[in-house]
């Protein structure tokens, strides 16, 4: 069975184990009943419909999966240290996750042997996720910086880093940790299911031993932004909407505009998109001791129904002037920033205690965009004055560079980097 | 509207919001739909039907919701110091943290007033609920040794530890973080969204403000077993199935053989239980390099079907002669432990990564049972030579006191032990 015979077959439950190999799964997916073939649309964009929660989202496509993609339930976010100066070694590396990749998020075990194969060896998949659905995983990569900077000369792609792809500059009331900050690499999992989005990065990381470590990663229960327009917004961990506005997988004028790379950027990155990921921490105990009106008045919203001040309804168009002037939507806006707006898919996070005795939660922001100098860096630059950094401080940071979707079985994640450079 | 008129209501979806004080709830509810109300059955239990994902158990019974409790997808868990020295001030908690905890688990927000109250005061729920389904919520109060030790004085209960609050011994291998282990109190929220557990953890710490402190806490992603037979058993993160044995909702005499305190302990605990926690690190990376082989022999089950060895399916009768002497299955087996039964809930977690670039990932296993003394002892004595010891260790340890049910709105979390003591 090639990968081109099943790159659009129907979902199955992970049960390949029940088969020999491969042999088994055409009866397999005909017998999962509940899952339904999804076609992928002209523009290669991958919208399900956002109640097909055990479904398979399409791996191929123009785009990656995962940033056009209605927002998950659940996160696994991972970000690698590169170990090899072997370019040949790193390429099959990304051959072999994409490989991996594209079968997982069909919901089928990493290896085609399964639990099929020699006993005497290490299984090909970890396991976790066998009997679960697909859960809508979408597996999406991305290049940091210090892989062109530090790695580029070793993996000869020294002089391909996009002008695009910025260090951030120090913002502002920031406090970031190394360790949750920075990265060669990034695997952004999403998924219905925890257990299939942690299966997913662990796989990547096993299949990657030796060659990258994980320099840190990110648990996210939560999603706080939707990108259906018809979806119930969902609240972050102040209890707010905060992603009313976002840009929809269904809008492609804006994914056009603010998402998708395009010719003007490096060749390699057209159809692409850049990431930024931001660890948020809020001091939710602070919080929890204000007052509703002062809550209301940070984010220019009405805390219950979510409409901005002055507004009835949530996705009334919030009167920015009506606001105070440290107004988060206030601030946040693309009208006070010259147009700039982001496709927001973050989410809440909740890691313990912080030896303080105060729950270590806030938001994992994640943004997608063209064009971090004019996205998120002007952004952050605005809100420099919000009224929420009273309450919450960015203790992660890093950005990616996004490249665009694998088309086809041949494929492979950053082929277009690696395939116009020299070893 | 009293709590004994809303006790036994229907689940409406958190919409408490839209309507003044509890004066729209009925409405609310009877608009809600898909929920049904949930009648308790006669001897307290709480089982619900596995696919009523969005539902509320109820809160009132003669057990604690929690344990017998067909198993929800997602845990967090907060162990608390206590930090007042004042008797009254901490009954006054226990009720309202009580009122809260029913409140929550029907699916409501913690204050009558919600956001129709004083915009000059903190909101009386934090509102990252709003909008959600009760999602099965469980609260489960336990109060560890140090409650009657180092607090026993001051709060008047030093002479009402049980017996079977036993400090656990030092265990071979285990390596216990301080910062992960012990605790006055504990709360185990279960619910099928995670947003809904952490919100409950958040809001019960909120009203607790000054009185007490979270310790510590976990978040779990996916339950590793099953209190409901005919489910699909879940698989841990060595991709394992664990819990096939486990004691059933529906089983009472299992249940009052082995989980259920009787008339033998201390009178306040009639009815309650015994909890073990223990934060178990699994060294993935070393574990995902072993041999099928290997691995199906520290557990004593094939990998795939999850059957005992030599046997053909999961749950076929184990023949534990037929294992290696150290297979966990046949270490951790009742009858090699003289019939000691535990009744486990226990979740997967992955807590970001250790600084080597090892995923913390492990087991938070949470296990009930009459008496410690003939439950997690001797089993976790029997387990000092288990094969699995390799691959994992246990980082953090608690022992907690589980109170009965909570009888109706009139009751509260520790009555029985308070009632009968003097100030």
């Amino acid at each position: 069975m090639t990968d081109d015979e099943t790159s659009n077959s129907p979902s199955p439950s992970r049960r390949s184990l029940l088969a020999v190999g491969g042999a088994g799964l055409a009866l397999g997916a005909a017998a999962a009943g509940g899952a339904v073939a999804l076609a992928r649309s002209d523009d290669g964009s991958d919208m399900q419909p956002a109640g097909e929660a055990g479904g398979a989202v399409p791996f191929h496509g123009a785009h990656q999966a995962g940033i056009a993609t209605a927002v998950q339930d659940r996160l696994h976010f991972a970000a690698f240290d590169v170990k090899t100066t072997d370019r040949e070694e790193f390429v099959q590396l990304l051959k072999d996750w994409t490989k991996a990749a594209a079968r997982m998020t069909e919901g089928r075990t990493v290896g085609e042997g399964a639990y099929g194969g020699l006993v005497e060896a290490p299984p090909d998949d970890t396991g976790e996720a066998l009997g679960l659905q697909p859960s809508r995983l979408t597996l999406t990569i991305g290049f940091g910086p210090s892989l062109f900077d530090k790695h580029g000369k070793a993996l000869g792609i020294a002089d391909k880093r996009p002008d695009a792809l910025v260090d951030l500059p120090k913002f502002p009331g920031e406090n970031l940790e190394k360790t949750r900050s920075g990265g060669d690499l990034c695997v952004q999992a999403c998924a219905d299911d925890p257990q299939v989005a942690v299966h997913a990065i662990r796989n990547l990381a096993r299949i990657g031993m030796g060659k990258v470590a994980i320099r840190w990663s990110q648990l996210g229960f939560g999603k706080t932004s939707s990108t259906t327009p018809d979806a119930q917004t969902p609240r972050n961990l102040m209890g707010f909407k905060d992603g009313t506005r976002n840009i929809a997988g269904t809008e492609k004028d804006r994914l056009a505009k603010h998402v998708w790379v395009d010719a003007s950027d490096a060749d390699w990155m057209e159809g692409g998109s850049y990431l930024v990921a931001r660890r948020i921490r809020m001091n939710v105990e602070t919080w929890d001791r204000t007052s509703l009106q002062e809550q209301e008045d940070v984010f220019g919203r009405d805390k219950g129904e979510g409409a901005p001040v002055g507004k009835a309804k949530e996705r009334d168009e919030p009167f920015l002037k009506a606001m105070k002037p440290d107004a988060h939507v206030r601030l946040a806006h693309p009208d006070t920033n010259h147009g700039a707006t982001l496709l927001r898919r973050g989410y809440s996070f909740t890691d313990g205690t912080d030896g303080l005795g105060r729950l270590d939660a806030g938001l994992f922001f994640l943004a997608y965009q063209k064009d971090v100098r004019k996205g998120f860096i002007p952004v952050q630059r605005s809100l420099a004055t919000d009224a929420l950094n009273e309450y919450i401080q960015h203790v992660g940071s890093a950005v990616f560079a996004v490249p665009p979707g694998v088309r086809d079985g041949s494929d492979w994640w950053g082929r277009g980097l690696f395939e116009q450079t020299e070893a």
